[in-house]
C-alpha cells in the first residue's frame, strides 16, 4: 500500500504513519513537483492544502485524510467514491483558548494597560466581568462545545446555535440557523465556529450585526463566509457590536486595501487561532489509519451533502 | 449607632447598609475633612484608604470593616480590642479573569497579533497551549482557589503554596512558603496572591527567580512586598523568568524611574486586577454588618499575628 503526505512538514506525519503501517511505503511532499512521482500509484492521502485538481491524477486513490477541521477547499472536488475524512477534536483546545484569550483581553482591557505602560501612565483600567454575560456559540461541533465549557468555566450563560438540535443539551437554550437574528441580538460575545457551506453563506449580515447588543463582541474563529464584510465594516464604525476579533476573512491573506486593517475596534489574526498542536493533528491521522487497515469506521468522514 | 463610610465612592455603601440597619446614623466621606465631624461617634467604620492615624481619635470605634482584601496598610495601626475584618471571596472571580486574561494573552501571542494588525502584516502567531503546562499558585484562599480552579478548566496542572497545607486538595502537590524555590522552579506559570506580611517580604528573590523555567511566566496580583523588585529586573533582563506581569509593586503608583515601565517583557497594571465589582464589596459588607447587628459570627476577621 502507498500513502502520500502532502503538507508543508511531512517529517512527522511520515514517522507517525509508518509507525501504524510498518509494510506500506509513505512519501511526503510539500509541492506538487515532489508530489507528481507518487500520484498514479497512492491509496491513501493526506494533505493540506494540495491542489484538488490532483486528486483526478490519482486512479488508485481511495481515502483522502484532511489534516484540517474544514474541508471546504476539497470537498466539491473529491469525487464520490472516495472516502473524506476531516479532523475532529484536535483544534478544540487550542481554539477555545484562542477564544477566551480574546474575549478576556477585551473585557479587562489588556490592550488599554499595554498602551499606558508605553505611555508611562499609572492609571486603573476596570473591566466587566464575563461572569454573568451571555455567550452565543455559533457551530457545536467538538470545537464550540468547548467553547461552550469554557464559558461555564467563566460563570456564563451559554447559547448555542447549530443544524439540528445536536449539541443543544450543552446550551442553555438552543437556536436554529433561521433564529440568527434572535440569537445574536440576547448574547454579549457571539463566537463563530462554522463550517463553510451555503448554508452558512453570509448569515451574518448587516440586519443581524444591527440588532447586536451594546458593548457586544463578535468573534468568528470559524470560516470567512459566515460573516458579510462589507456590512461588519459598516456596523464597527457604528459601534454594534462594539469589537470584533477576526480569525478568518472572505479572502486570505486579507488583502491590503481592507478597511479592516485599521478600525480601532477590530483585532485581527492570521488564520493562526487553530493549529498550534500539529501533534494532536498527527495522533489523530495515525489512528484513522489504524481504523482503516483493520476495517474500523473512521473518524471524521465528511457528509458531502451537509458539506462537514 | 453611628457608622462612618470613608471611601471614594460612599452612596452605594450607604444605601446598602442602611437597608441593614435602618435606625442607624451612617455617614460617608471621601477625605479627612469631611470625616472629621463624624470621629467622635462612630462606633463602625468601613473604610479602604483612609489614613490610619485617624483610628486613635475614634474612642467610640468598636469595629472597622476594610473594604479590600488587603489589610497590610491598615493591620498594625488597629487596637487589639477593635475588631478588624477585611472582604472574603468577592474579589475572587475578576482577579483570576485579570489572571488568565494575561496568561491567554501571552501563550497565545495577541500582543503580537496586534502589533502585526498595526503594520498590516499577515502572518501566523503560533503559541504553546495552556493545556498540560504546570500552574503555580502561591496563596491559596479565595482568589487563589479560584486561580486554580480555572487552571484546572483549561486543563492545566496545578501546584500550590500555602502558609499551612490549608488549601491543599484543591491542588496536585503542595508546597510551604520555605520551600518556594522547588515550588517557583517546577511551573511553568507563577501566579502570586500572597497578603503582605513579615514572611512574605521578599519570598520571591534572585535566587528562586533564578530557578524559574525557561518559558515561564510570573504574575503577582496579592502585594508587592512579595517580590524583590531590583532582583526581578535582573532576572528578566535575563529572561528567567520569560515574562511578567505585574498589578503590584514595591511602592505604588509605579515610581517614573523605574525600569520595570520600559521592560519589553514586563506587562504592566495599575493595582487594578480587582475592584471592577463594588457591588460584591458592597453586599459583603451589608451582610456583615447583619452579623455583627445580630451577634453572629463575621465574615473576613484578621488574625492580628497571622497579618490576614
Amino acid at each position: 500500500m502507498q500513502i502520500l503526505v502532502y503538507a508543508q512538514e511531512t517529517q512527522s506525519y511520515v514517522e507517525a504513519l509508518q509507525e501504524v503501517a510498518p509494510h506500506a511505503k509513505i512519501f511526503g511532499a510539500a509541492t506538487l513537483t515532489e508530489a507528481e512521482p507518487h500520484l498514479e500509484d497512492t491509496e491513501v492521502l493526506f494533505a493540506w492544502g494540495v491542489p484538488p485538481a490532483v486528486l483526478a491524477r490519482m486512479p488508485r486513490l481511495r481515502w483522502v485524510q484532511w489534516l484540517g477541521a474544514g474541508v471546504d477547499l476539497i470537498v466539491g472536488q473529491t469525487p464520490d467514491d472516495i472516502t473524506l475524512t476531516r479532523v475532529v477534536g484536535a483544534f478544540s483546545t487550542v481554539m477555545s483558548e484562542h477564544v477566551f484569550a480574546y474575549l478576556l483581553a477585551l473585557r479587562r482591557g489588556i490592550f488599554e494597560m499595554r498602551q499606558l505602560q508605553r505611555e508611562h501612565v499609572w492609571r486603573r483600567v476596570i473591566g466587566p466581568s464575563l461572569r454573568g454575560q451571555r455567550l452565543g456559540v455559533a457551530g457545536l461541533g467538538s470545537i464550540g462545545s468547548e467553547v461552550a465549557r469554557l464559558g461555564r468555566a467563566f460563570g456564563m450563560e451559554v447559547w448555542g446555535l447549530s443544524r439540528t438540535d445536536r449539541g443543544g443539551e450543552i446550551c442553555d437554550r438552543h437556536f436554529l440557523p433561521t433564529e440568527m437574528r434572535d440569537f445574536a441580538a440576547g448574547v454579549d460575545a457571539l463566537v463563530l465556529v462554522l463550517p463553510a457551506t451555503p448554508e452558512t453563506d453570509g448569515i451574518v449580515d448587516a440586519e443581524v450585526l444591527a440588532g447586536m447588543r451594546e458593548g457586544s463582541i463578535l468573534v468568528n474563529v470559524g470560516r470567512g463566509n459566515a460573516i458579510v464584510e462589507r456590512d461588519l465594516i459598516a456596523a464597527l464604525r457604528r459601534g454594534r457590536p462594539a469589537m470584533a476579533q477576526l480569525d478568518v476573512f472572505e479572502r486570505e491573506p486579507l488583502p491590503e486595501e481592507s478597511p479592516l486593517w485599521d478600525l480601532p475596534n477590530c483585532y485581527i489574526s492570521a488564520h493562526c487561532s487553530g493549529p498550534s498542536e500539529p501533534r494532536l493533528v498527527c495522533t489523530f491521522a495515525a489512528e484513522n489509519l489504524r481504523r482503516y487497515l483493520q476495517g474500523e469506521p473512521m473518524v471524521g468522514i465528511v457528509d458531502r451533502e451537509r458539506g462537514y
